[in-house]
């Protein structure tokens, strides 16, 4: 292991404020299965603990180092090894990038379902480790529904290998479960079998505008029921946010409402089926209802492209508000208009300088609040107001970004004692040296 | 415990061919977790073993108890204790029935999706232990697919409460995949969080009929991509089962035509919307092509209920052929056409005095065999011919109904020597002495 290999790594590491990144003792990118179970084996016979790397577009700080660390990244294990075209199933290894796998899906006449900002560049391997959610959930849920079986290698170095390819199978215990969204501290997944979808008939958008979050539950109950499984966006955010995105991205709001709460709203049926109508007239009862201030229906691919522009300005919002708090929390739907108001309202008060933007995927009880400017004690402030807000609400501290190191102390909030301590007791009997990326989840 | 208790439950487990049923020392039906716990503790300490039983309608053994067990029934914890009607979202004890499930569902303006024949007794519970499949897995999953969350007493009397309510979240290892699909070896359901979907439009249904098995699987591909998530049923039936069903029923084949293999198809989309039209669409094309020598669409509801009539003539086919062999197995679409010519052939050239119907969930990948009257020697025989030549196939030895007691002697067909190991060490992990339903699935 030379020195610049070293240098190589911690490139990828940069900005991970508050974190400190170690210096890895060995960076290893093994090409089979054989050799990471070799890898972990010996790591564990001399005492050493193993950084497990996907694609290190991870937001949880799971993938950086410790000090002395083993880090075992998995690029070179990208091989697409099989698909299954008539049935819709692939076998890949796990170091494929989201988008191989969904390149290779496309060409093969199927979509994988799974999909996310990132796609370029993180692994499919750790979009399984942290049940990636992503835009399309609504509708085909998270990783955990796109996985169908998985190989992997244990913190022995022994190698679990469950790679079926069926969507029913009552044999027992199903391993995927102990890998998929563990955040590689029970295995190292390797290889995976994934189901595929018919590709997507192209998509109609909506943005609507209401002036009570409460219309917003009531309405996606309603598209639910319209729409049925065409409906595959619900993406709201508030006025805040859009008005900061279209200043930053000199967009237009399609809707000229000073609205508090804006969604867009997308529909898509089979290859080859119009959508708008239906679209149209689903929404045309909201908006008969008072639910709804006004309503917009793209009328063009362009449109629809543009209403996506200001959805995802994320990057460009968090540019102007640096340094900014992100949050990914999630909870019940009847539970968000009144979280949103009373931390909305604590936000302002303890941080007035920040700007509060609230945005998420209510579909998936998913809610991102992006706080800032805010200096170290002020991202420590939103964590305590948008967690505390939390309990009691059967909510979640991270709906699809993950504990890693960073979330670790707000766990209770999520989970049980009951369930905590079952987590002990896996890694317990998995890892006792707790040679698998230790300090993550819990320590 | 009176012996007049003890006999009662004797009575519900009549029939269990080649399985010695024991008498057990305690039967107990609880009425709170506290209780169950409490249980689960005395028994740990005691050494006594436990056999849980949910509705008793499982068809792998599990829930018979052996000489000397403790039985602990969940029959009394039946309460639908919450049900969110904004969001879609239930709180059961494990005890209520599917169908109580299902009609609690459906008086909130919702469905649960999950339904199989045996509503009516089968616990909500149950269903989980064993991730029961049914009718509906095409378009909605399996049990797995409709729990959000489980309350469990582990083996050493602790509980675990893991009752969210949220579609995402991701903090770590998730208890539910512990508990669903593992035959209450690893704990004992004692409450589910449950997702319930919009209500199902009104369904319109195809007969088909093919003379090459391989047509089944091109079809099933092309109807995913015409018809997507509205195709709720693909059934297909060996030519002789078809018979048999409507000779024992007095039925009439809705085609008439001397086919190898039929197929029931049924799709449905949101209320309100008619899918005759787009049904018949899209079967043309498979008869222009000529993969389908015949199709008729149902005119009527009567006309739909015909074609199930022949679907579900299951018990009466099983009542004459008895005593008769019935296996679950599950394997590809593409190894489904070889393997049923090589297994069809083999057990008429061994068995030729036996019937040997086939029929299935291809969506799901699920193979139903009946064959009969066999003896116990003839059972033995079908077993070794339709497992063995699943080996190599990327199959399963059940794909729905569990490994129990029945089948354990074959799930190294199914399972990897990893992942038989990685089920040893989670037993061993939480339940050192095995006294939850030992002997189930492995030793
Ligand atoms: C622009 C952008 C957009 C994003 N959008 C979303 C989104 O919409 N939804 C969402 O859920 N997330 C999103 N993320 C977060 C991140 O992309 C995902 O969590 C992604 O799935 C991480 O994959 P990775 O390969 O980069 O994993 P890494 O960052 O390398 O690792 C993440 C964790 O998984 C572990 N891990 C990685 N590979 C393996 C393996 N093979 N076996 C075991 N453990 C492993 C690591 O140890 C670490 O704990 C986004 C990130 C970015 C930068
Ligand atoms: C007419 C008929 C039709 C059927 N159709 C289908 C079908 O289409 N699809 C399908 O998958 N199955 C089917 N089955 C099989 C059976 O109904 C299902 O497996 C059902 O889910 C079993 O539920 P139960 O409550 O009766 O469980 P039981 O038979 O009582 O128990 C089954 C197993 O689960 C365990 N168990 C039960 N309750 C709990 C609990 N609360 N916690 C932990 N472990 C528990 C038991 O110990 C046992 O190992 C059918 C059965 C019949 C009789």
């Amino acid at each position: 292991m030379s020195e610049s290999d070293i240098q190589i790594e911690e490139r990828f590491l940069s900005d991970w404020s508050g974190l400190k990144i170690g210096r890895p003792c060995e960076v290893h990118r093994p090409r089979t299965t054989e050799e990471v179970s070799e890898l972990v084996r010996r790591c564990r016979d001399e005492g050493l603990s193993i950084t497990v790397q996907g694609g290190m577009t991870g937001v949880a700080g799971g993938a950086v180092p410790s000090e002395g660390d083993v880090v075992i990244n998995l690029e070179r294990m990208n091989a697409i090894e099989d698909v299954d075209a008539l049935e819709g199933v692939m076998q890949v290894q796990a170091g494929a990038t989201l988008q191989q796998v969904q390149e290779a899906a496309t060409a093969a006449g199927w979509m994988f379902a799974v999909d996310l900002g990132a796609r370029g560049s993180c692994h499919i391997g750790g979009n399984a480790a942290t049940n990636a959610g992503g835009i399309r959930v609504i509708r085909y849920g998270t990783m955990r529904d796109s996985v169908l079986g998985v190989e992997a290698v244990l913190p022995d170095g022994s190698v679990v290998s469950s790679l079926t390819r069926l969507v029913k199978n009552s044999t027992g215990f199903d391993p995927r479960f102990l890998f998929v969204g563990t955040e590689g501290t029970l295995g190292i997944i390797t290889r995976l079998t994934l189901r595929l979808h018919p590709p997507m008939g192209q998509a109609a958008a909506a943005w609507v505008v209401a002036s009570e979050f409460e219309a917003l539950p009531r309405l996606l109950r309603s598209l639910k029921r319209t729409l049925g499984s065409a409906l595959c966006a619900f993406e709201f955010m508030s006025g805040r946010y859009v008005r900061t995105a279209c200043r930053l991205t000199g967009a237009k709001a399609p809707v000229q409402v000073e609205g508090a709460w804006h969604v867009l709203i997308e529909a898509a049926g089979t290859a080859g089926q119009p959508m708008e109508e239906a679209l149209h007239e689903a929404l045309t009862h909201a908006i008969e209802t008072g639910e709804l201030d006004d309503c917009a229906v793209a009328a063009s691919e362009a449109h629809r492209e543009a209403f996506w522009r200001i959805r995802e300005a994320i990057p460009e919002v968090l540019t102007h508000l640096k340094p900014a708090a992100t949050l990914d929390i999630g909870l019940p739907w009847a539970r968000t208009g009144e979280y949103l108001k009373a931390v909305d309202a604590e936000l302002h008060a303890r941080l007035p300088e920040a700007e509060h933007l609230f945005l998420g995927h209510l579909g998936d009880n998913n809610l991102h609040l992006i706080s800032g400017p805010v200096d170290e004690a002020g991202v420590h402030v939103v964590d305590e107001i948008a967690y505390r807000a939390l309990r009691g609400c059967g909510g979640t501290v991270s709906a699809e970004h993950g504990v890693g190191r960073l979330k670790k102390a707000y766990l209770s909030v999520s989970r049980s004692p009951g369930e905590i301590e079952l987590m002990r007791r896996l890694k317990q009997a998995l890892d006792p040296t707790s040679v698998l990326n230790p300090g993550r989840i819990i320590d």
